[in-house]
């Protein structure tokens, strides 16, 4: 039997949460009509899933009924240092249907998925069955930050979350300024939405003045903005504080 | 007056190259017709950038006639180690039309303007102009490549080309390896398409036989495709060598 592909389906930036969204204005044609066929999803959050779906549907018909469509979650980690535990049979689970013969979509809660999220792990358990995996167009975050950054897009890196204590965030700011300044590479880092105004004064408190930090928050959504400026423009600023339900992107160049 | 903003554009992968592409098919309707609407362009590549205009225009007409569009290109690098000279004044002559109040696109030859390409400092100015600058969803050969790569995509980093010279080449990607060994970090490389199978030859002969090497070919084009593997199956794999015209993506996770 032929096995299906893994399909890397982008999802929107805005969580599902804007009703005046039309999909044709954000994703290209061949995306949408690629979600509208698919029967099979591993979702890091099947809510999400089926916001996108319904989106899907008003514009390209599914090829059969949301409630016929499977939509199974990619397991959570374990919380708490408890030890994780041998989870590989679940994920395994997850690339039934494509080793079935069904395409398989993977999709996460906004964005492209395998990016800033779990996905990855699916991904390489379907290199490793033989399956074809294929990645779809879509809007990043990361990307459309750095590149709306103007700081340096030839050399960049992606580090995630900072540590929550403060003393360990500290840390963890003054490490990447410095390889940011040893490597010429702008560094790139998320946060939870209520905790984007609290990670601004943490990096403007330990940046130095002459670094340059870029702040994008809710790209492709109605309102959204980048500011590029030095650490000492930003505290001349004033600026007002960050939103706190509205996903933001920092950048840093030393 | 009002400025006009800095619209970062996205550019199909194909370097404009297949006659078949409905340009629907890979952008969003928003970004097609931004790019319609767009009287003034500063691009990486005068060609490249007709390309895409007379694809918007088979399916969104252009708000002005081709010819009657500007298109500015970026100030080309110095060459052969000559001094680069102060360009800041052909840089920022770029932006006029921003400041006399229309809005400028900026283009690459290929996916995002301003990712891996010399683009960034166009917005780096823009920034300090006051002109508002707003990236648009579209295709980055880096992040898709990431994603199809099943490598760690919570920390990555894009370093951009290799050293040329075998010695200095090896050397640069042993401390790359040594780098996502120490970090967990994928690495991204890119090289010019002809040197493709050269550089796939050198991080075989260079790399540990555990570490993980993903190349994606061609990706949204037919026949595009991501192979990801242990140095060792690679080396076993026996595979044919790679397209030397088409924009291939490294990954490796050591």
């Amino acid at each position: 039997m032929s096995r299906g592909r893994l399909i890397l389906m982008p999802n929107t930036l805005d969580f599902g949460v804007d009703d005046s969204l039309d999909l044709r204005e954000v994703l290209p044609r061949r995306v949408i009509e690629q979600a509208a066929r698919l029967g099979h999803w591993a979702a890091e959050n099947a809510k999400t899933t089926r916001a996108l779906l319904k989106r899907v549907d008003a514009v390209t018909p599914l090829a059969q009924p949301l409630q016929a469509v499977q939509i199974a979650e990619l397991p959570r980690p374990a919380k708490g240092g408890k030890p994780a535990g041998d989870d590989g049979a679940a994920w395994r689970a997850l690339l039934e249907p494509a080793l079935a013969g069904h395409d398989l979509g993977l999709i996460s809660e906004a964005g492209l998925p395998a990016v800033a999220d779990p996905g990855a792990r699916l991904v390489a358990l379907a290199h490793e069955a033989g399956i074809e995996v294929v990645p779809l167009s879509g809007p990043s975050s990361l990307l459309l930050a750095l590149a709306a950054s103007g700081l340096n897009g030839q050399s960049f890196a992606f580090v995630g979350y900072l540590p929550v204590d403060a003393s360990g965030r500290t840390a963890r700011i003054r490490e990447l300024e410095a390889l940011s300044a040893r490597a010429g590479q702008t560094q790139l880092l998320i946060e939870t939405p209520y905790r984007n105004e609290a990670l601004r004064q943490a990096l403007l408190a330990a940046l130095k003045p002459t670094t340059r930090l870029s702040i994008s928050v809710g790209l492709t959504l109605p309102g959204g903005w980048t500011r590029t400026a030095t650490v000492a423009d930003w505290k001349r600023g004033g600026s007002a504080a960050l939103p706190d339900r509205i996903p933001a992107v920092f950048a840093l160049l030393a």
